[in-house]
């Protein structure tokens, strides 16, 4: 049996892991276009700002590594440019020759990932313009970083705010453009994202739009806003979030689903039955809606990739449907969400959702350290059924608190249920009624 | 109707705060015999060595404020020394004149909570020797401490290990006497605590017992081991765990339960018709082992109380059973536990209660202030259900981490359940597979 992986992050390589170690006669071969395995991409932005020295510290395990100890040949520097379903087989250029040969498979797995999401106008190409879509992009930020005075981030997701405090924290003066920032939180959380942002020292442009980008003639790139003024910066880096690379599949037929990442059932298998799919080129299943999505996050793919890995197999287990559990620091804020926001959840046919959001402390008032902790919690104003639940406060909680939340949804819990968890409770830890449950109690007694 | 509250601290006051409020014609009046209602008395260890700086800070709300905002009537300085079920009444001595009196009851509500406990040979009465019950006493040790060098703790429980590592910061010189320490803990996490305390400057003695204190010629308090060495300290501080301050109830005789705590049903209701018992001086229901336990911790207190205080106004709400989730600083270590340890699960019936732990890292080994987290999880091997759940690592995550598996417990969650929760992820806050997950993966790997 021969098992190729398209993709050697955390999908192609947590599958690779569990082919090998059930079936340790099978072949299995990754091909990875660029040179490395399992990176982090999570920590970029803090080795873009120099809080993480060594660019290889984000490697968890290189294809050396992965051929030494788990015994999984790796082509680094190989892009699949077709998978031809018919015949079993990818066509694969070795970019280190330009040569190209196909390859049959008896089972394939795409786990291609993402890839960032280019605005009009900001195509790559102008000296200074910075996407992050791998480790050598993180390197050269750095690089740029090391001479720059200023920089302009484009972007106010996950990645353009850790990246806006990355670079300030290095010294540079950070502009950020963006129409809103933390867009996926709750109205109430994305104001003290924007708050926590500017008290940190970036100058947010509120409500602005990069229409384009080109070399400024006193050096660096001028990025022109949609309202006609222009901002320079000594380097430019764009964020403006993720597509599923999901061309592959699209060429080969397969079917596509929620903004076009290749459609899987909870098997990971796509629409040809030797080819599965995992991570953040696929489709996930949503926990609390029970309809595909696409939420490309870490722990979602490295558990999907593990799961096509059993099933490719013969086994039938199933992956777990995702929460969208996550979390984000801007300065000292930390944010953090799982489940449905409220519009959401009204999309998704949640006609009675409703939001309850409380202000608490973190800690008691009397202890150090103690700060105020918002509290969003989505339910059902009928059934009470918990949702969804955000947060916004100090960081050495939020991180950690937004779990309980996503337990009391994987659990099924009402916010009744869920006001009734017993958390812990120290001084140094938290106040006696934790805002989580603050949030689900007000929330009860609103219903 | 006239309701009666012995005690004024947070079972007492969360009871009458909710009869106040649904019986606003009702007569609500609290016999407390300090001079403070709702004293946080889990803060004084960090008051005691300097780090909140004022006493008052630990209140949470005065008598005074009790009268003004929620129209409560606080007896301060007043001891309730008998119950008279027969005669629907209470006798009450005003120490401030050393008058009793008789007062009458319709619904009697006992929230008189804990007691420390005293080791024989260690009586107060001794110059320099303290026990912690109430912010009196934190007042005097804070007094005490401010002009000693050398201190000694008896005592490696939670309040014992608060104090030493908060007189060791204030730069006494500390010596904890205990057989164990953290002795709640699996022992695995006990020589955790026990390494972060010796880490932390002070000087623990494994294996000693205190029998006896005394005068020491030189000044201060000569503590007496089981060994026969004595040990000087400037001040002694004993932290030797507590129990229910059940005599009231007893001497009205009044069912008592689990280590002498006062009997109670999951409505708060004692023996006796007319009498609620709430709070560390009454039993609660463990939600485990469905037995009756004795924890006494904030948490529960405050919400029992409000549960008394709802059925007193006729309501028939439940109380939540307990799981005992608590957490604990020592120095740069944070303990957490909840549910069930082996031993109490073996205990309780549970006889395939097994036990898996893992050492994992906190944040991603790359990021500033990574540590390890050990995670103790305890579970069914046969059913897979999930019992119990402790940690140890660097405090910012452990206080919160645990409240996932307490969450978990409270959906009855298998091992492989709690595996499947989607926690979150960013460099920040925690590792791609959290600590929880991977020791809940483990267990089920080992059923």
């Amino acid at each position: 049996m021969r098992i190729l992986i398209v993709g050697g992050d955390a999908a192609g390589m947590s599958a690779a892991s569990q082919i090998r170690r059930r079936q340790p006669t099978w072949t299995v071969e990754v091909f990875e276009m660029g040179e490395r395995t399992s990176y982090g991409l999570c920590g970029i932005p803090y080795y873009v700002g120099g809080l993480v020295s060594n660019l290889e510290n984000l490697v968890v395990m290189t294809p050396e590594q992965f051929e030494r100890d788990r015994g999984i040949k790796v082509h680094i520097r190989h892009m699949v440019t077709a998978v031809n379903p018919a015949r079993k087989s990818v066509t694969v250029k070795n970019l280190a020759d330009g040569q190209s040969r196909d390859e049959n498979y008896d089972q394939l797995l795409l786990a291609t990932g993402a890839a960032p999401l280019i605005p009009a106008g900001l195509e790559p190409g102008v000296p200074g313009l910075f996407y992050i879509r791998g480790l050598d992009d993180a390197g050269r930020i750095r690089q740029a970083a090391a001479h720059a005075r200023t920089a302009v981030v484009v972007g106010g997701g996950y990645i353009g705010l850790e990246v806006a405090e990355n670079l300030a924290h290095d010294g540079l003066k950070v502009t950020l453009i963006g129409r809103r920032v933390a867009n996926v939180f709750e109205p109430e959380l994305q104001s003290l994202a924007q708050a926590s942002l500017v008290k940190g020292g970036v100058n947010y442009l509120p409500g602005s739009e990069a229409v384009g980008a080109a070399a400024h003639p006193d050096g660096g790139v001028a990025v022109k806003l949609a309202g006609g003024e222009t901002v320079q910066g000594d380097l430019v880096v764009v964020g403006a979030g993720v597509r599923p690379r999901s061309e592959l599949a699209a060429e080969a037929g397969l079917a596509l689903g929620e903004k076009k990442a290749v459609q899987v059932d909870r098997l990971q298998r796509t629409s040809n039955p030797f080819i599965f799919a995992a991570g953040d080129c696929a489709e996930t299943h949503h926990l609390v809606t029970k309809k595909g999505v696409y939420i490309p996050l870490a722990l979602p793919a490295n558990r999907h990739g593990k799961v096509a890995g059993l099933n490719i197999c013969g086994q039938s287990e199933k992956s777990q449907p995702v929460l969208g559990t996550s979390a984000l620091k801007v300065f000292d804020l930390g944010l953090a969400r799982t489940g449905l926001g409220l519009d959401e959840a009204i999309k998704a046919g949640f006609r009675s959702a409703v939001k309850t959001v409380v202000k608490q402390r973190s800690k008691p008032g009397y202890f150090p350290g103690s700060g105020e902790v918002t509290v969003a919690v989505i339910y059902d104003k009928i059934t009470g059924r918990l949702l969804g639940g955000q947060m916004a406060g100090p960081p050495d909680g939020v991180g950690h608190r937004i779990n309980t939340l996503a337990a009391a949804i994987t659990g099924a819990m009402t916010v009744k249920e869920a006001a009734a968890i017993e958390t812990a409770y120290a001084p140094p830890f938290s106040v006696v009624y934790d805002p989580v449950i603050i949030a689900c109690e007000v929330a009860e007694k609103s219903r």
